[in-house]
This record gives structure tokens, sequence and C-alpha cells, in this order.
């Protein structure tokens, strides 16, 4: 067996992920005409004649992506299917169904698996999804949870990574940084409830925090939204692994650059006071603090009046020439280059 | 948390997978016109116009459904997308597209990762299948690997569990119980290992059997065999869990009974000589092996003379009325009920 050798190893942490993805599917080529897009942007695109059928798949696992000790079974089930309509809304479609499959050890009894069920169906019922398969099984360790998520959209409205162009403005849904400020207070508690296990925690100042972490929504309305505005996105992609790591995927796919300002990122103000009490700064916080499962796209510069009083968007930036180089313009007006900070699970 | 409860648990392994699928999707409805068939069968079917879109997915877990001491990866990630494929040609539809998920541990080096691949992309090829898309993270023990597989078909080439009816005959092709006997033959040269690791194994008896378990070929021929000789199966099933399990899903799903004639029950040579080897009951070996991915389906009685000299199939009895339940007829002309002995994962 390979892992029992110790010879030429090649490290995963050093790879990270994306750079693993890339080794292992380099040697891959399509072969059906249907494959109409397969690996590289949020989902794959499949031919269904009039309309195309898109598909996504993430991982959940214990102990990596979520912490049972303060994320309840429900919402985890939520996220899970949160988190694959995410992808589906990036391709500017409409998400229709999902599989689920299941592994879990001999220590959750039933209730818990009903509990991360609920949650599921839950999700389905608020965004009119079909659970069509899975498979459940056992694990040695821990929980893990896969999701598959199916939409359909017409072939020209489904809108790509690659393809953000010169001078399109940079526009994202929402607000920034709130989810992963959710997590380090959970985790601040998690360790105060480990000293003290009496201890109450008031966790009114952070509300907002705790539900972008425990809770997210899919941002399933921007499709409708920017119909209704009459735009169509020249690029898409949701914002997952944070925003810097997400400009990173359309600038490199659409062989672009681009220039982003901090004053213009939006922040909700508990992530501005949770910041202060962190000692943590809140353009990096937005910048890389990934889960927010809103959504950045580009779109034309002839749309800014469409775009520029909507309350769900916020234009950031613009694209600019690939040379460029990608930049963040401080509040000091200083020019500097953004580096992708997406989280690498493989990191020790 | 509710795992921390420890009062009203309920046992997942008391449930069974079976159980807790049924448990756990009670509550879920189909809320889309193009959910042509979501939980209960081999893969759920989609609508796309003039074809339907068949999806499956599957789990293996290290510890679990493999073990890394005697299943070189490459044969895992070969025998991942089998599996899957196997259930796409239960629905009588040709498989087009896979995603793979993978989590892994720090203790796998890239080169392992890179072995996996290799049987991924070979099963690719070899049944011109396109990779489109999955996820890639680690985990915090062993190897697990996600696969949902995506097919297409004719609306009225589909073939469903279903619809079986009395005096159908029932056929299986290939041979049953050699990848149990393989994977028997495996775990007893472990053991040898374990003692004494000089010792050198004479396999040579065994080598269908070891083939059977460590790279297994999904029939996508049946469909095409079928297709000539212009024979529609009345339902169809993969034997993943043992011939009675899948026999038990046709009949339930169905509401009819069979009778199965030992004596018809196709066995290959080294089956029958292992089976005497490990003192082993070769029809109980036929019956709740697993893994053979061989299909099992029914047929109307009047095609019996274009199944019954194929070289490809063996009819092993016929579907009866739903009171007569489901009967093994032995050599010795005896009646026996048949159990589903399906393998379920949560057993201790």
């Amino acid at each position: 067996m390979l892992e029992d050798k110790n010879q030429n190893r090649t490290s995963l942490a050093k790879l990270g992920e994306f750079g693993l993805i890339e080794h292992i599917t380099k040697y891959f080529n399509v072969k059906n005409d249907t494959t109409i897009k397969a690996i590289g942007d949020d989902a794959a695109v499949l031919d269904a004649s009039e309309k195309q059928t898109v598909i996504t798949t993430d991982l959940l696992i214990e102990g990596v992506h979520f912490d049972l000790s303060y994320m309840p079974l429900k919402h985890l089930g939520y996220k899970a299917i949160m988190v694959n309509l995410s992808d589906v809304y990036a391709m500017n479609a409409i998400a229709e169904q999902v599989t689920v499959s299941i592994a879990i050890s001999n220590r959750f009894p039933l209730e818990a698996v009903e509990e991360l069920y609920a949650g599921i169906q839950l999700a389905c019922e608020t965004y009119n999804i079909d659970l069509i398969g899975g498979d459940t099984t056992s694990s040695t360790k821990g929980m893990l949870i896969s999701v598959t998520a199916i939409g359909k959209a017409k072939k020209d409205d489904i809108v790509y990574r690659n393809t953000a162009k010169p001078t399109d403005l940079i526009v994202v849904s929402g607000d920034l940084g709130a989810a992963y400020l959710g997590l380090q207070v959970l985790e601040r508690e998690k360790q105060v409830f480990n000293v003290d296990p009496n201890n109450q925690p008031d966790l009114d100042n952070y509300t907002y925090l705790i539900e972008r972490q425990l809770k997210p929504e899919a941002r399933k309305d921007v499709t409708t939204i920017l119909a209704d505005l009459e735009v169509k996105p020249t690029a898409m992609i949701d914002i997952s692994d944070g925003l810097s790591s997400e400009l990173f995927h359309i600038c490199t796919q659409s062989k672009v650059g681009c220039k982003i300002y901090e004053n213009k990122l939006p922040l909700d103000p508990q992530v501005i006071s949770t910041c202060e009490e962190f000692e943590l700064d809140s353009t990096m916080v937005a910048l890389s603090g990934g889960e927010d499962y809103e959504l950045l796209f580009t779109v034309p510069i002839a749309d800014f009046d469409k775009i520029k009083g909507n309350p769900n968007f916020s234009i950031i930036g613009h694209i600019t020439e690939e040379n460029q180089g990608l930049q963040l313009i401080t509040r000091a007006e200083q020019e500097i280059e953004l580096k992708a900070q997406g989280w690498n699970s493989f990191k020790e």
C-alpha cells in the first residue's frame, strides 16, 4: 500500500485543496456531448434539451467543517443543504433536487439523525427542493454529510466564472464576515464552558453573527431580483471561502484583474463592534472570513444605475486588465495586492 | 446536543439501513414536476424533455466498506465508480457522468490520492463517463469516497423495481457469491500475514474470487444485450446486498411473491470449491453474499425462448402472487421461506 511507504511523499497540506483538485483532474477529458461544463465552476452543467441541468456537491465532516458541541444537528442539516444550493444559485439557476448521504458512528441515536433530517426537510420545504436519493451508512468515527444539488436553467441564463470583462462592476449581495465572527464567538463560549460549565453566556450582542454561522441562507432571491432589474451578470460565484479567494477565482478564470475598495465592503454593525472586541481587522475578516454564502458577481458598467441604489447589493469595485493584478484600495488610498486566503482543510 | 443525552435512545443497529431510510424519508414530498422518481429505486429519475436523467449516489468508508491493507487504492477508485454505475445500469439507462468527493486524513500522501484517481480515471475511460465535479477535503480519520452517478434514458426504456408481475421469469446476469468469497480469502490472508509477515500466499485457486472482490465490473453490456434480444425487463435491480435482499426489494415494491430454485443459481467452479474449503453453504453464499454487481431482472414468460440459451443469463425462478411469499425450492424439492439478509453497516 502506498500509505505504508515512507519515500517520495508529497504533502497534501502543502498542496492545499485547490492544488489537489487541479492535480487530480487534469487527466480527465470530457467525452459526452451532454457535458457542457465539468469541473471548474460552482456546479457542473449538463444539457437537457431546452434547459440545462446544473449539479454540485459538497462534503461536511465532523471535526473539520463542524463542531457538534455548539452546532445543533437541525442547523447542521439545514446548513448542509444551503451550502449546496448556494452553488446552484451562483450559476444563476433554480435549484430543484438534492441527494443526501450520511455516515454516522453508533454513538448517535436515531433521534440525532431525526434532528439532522428535520433541518434538511426544513431547508427543502423553504427552498422548494426535492430530496431524490442518498446513501446512509455507519462510520468508524463521527458524522459526515455528502450533498449533491441539482438545478435547471435556460442555457443563455447560466452565468459562469470565466466571463468577467475589464470595466465590469464588482457587486456583492448582503454583508461579509459575520459568519466567521459567529464561529469565533462560539469557539470562545466553548472554551468558557470547558472551564466553567455553570457560566451562562450572554450572547445578545452577537445574535446576527451566530445566526449567520449556524443558519446561513442561500441567496435564492438574487436571481429573481436581477431578472426583475433586467441585469444579467457577466460572471458569478458564491462566497464560501472568503471574498479574496472568490475574486481570485473569477479573475484567474476570466484572465482579468480587479480593483476593490476597502470603504465599499459591506459590514454589519455587529461585525464592526465584534472585530474591535476581538482585536481583529474588519477588512481582513470581510476578505478572508468565509462561509458568508453571499453572491459575488460582475455586471456591465452600463448597469450601474440599476444596481447602485438597491439595498440588496453593494458595488465594491471594478474589473481591470489582467496585468493590473488584484488590488485593494485602502481607506488611506494605498494600493495593496490581494492574496487568495481560502481555507485549506488539509493544514495541520 | 442529542448525542449527549442518555434517555429515549433508539438504536441505529436495531433499525438497520433500510429502516432508517424509510424512517427519515417518509416526511419528504415531491414538489417539482421534473422529479419523476425520488427515493425508492436504484437511482432517481428527472425529466429532461425527450430523455430522462437518472441520478444515484453511494458512500464508501474505510473500515466499513473497504480495508486498505488488501484493497489497492487504484482498485478502490475503480470500484467506487462501478458501485454507482451498476445502479444506473439497473435502471436500464446509459451512465454518462459522475461526481466524486473524497475526504482523507493527512496520513495519506499525494501519491495515494493519485493512485485512487488513476482507478477512477480508468473506470471513466472504460465506461465512457465524464467526471463533472466533486469535493475534496480532509478527514479526522481514514478515507471516504462519495460518488454520484448520472445517466440518461428514454422515458419508456427506464425499468423500475415495482413493476414485476406474477408469472414473470426471474433472471440474473453472470454468477453469484464470488465477491463475498474473495473477501473471505483476503481476510484470511490478512490474518496469516499478521501472524507471519514472511508467508507467501498462494492465491492461484482464488484468482476469480479476488478479482470479483477487488475489481468488479458493472454490467453495462446487459442493456445492449437485452435491446438486441428485443426484451424489455418488467423490473430490474442490481445485486449489491445479496440476491435475497434484492428479491425482497422487487417483491415488496411490486406487491408479488417469488419462487426461485436452488439448482438454478449460477455458481462459478471456484465458488463451489472454495465454499467446500471454508465449510460454507454455497447456496447461502449466493443468496446473501453481496457485492456481485450483477443485474437481477424479471421478463414476461413469453420471452423465455429469447433468454434461455443466452450464456450471459440464468433463469432462476418466477414471480408468484403476493400471498405466496418468497420461496426457495431446494435440490431436495423442499420449500424454504427466503429472508432478506442484506448487509447492515450499523451492526456492531
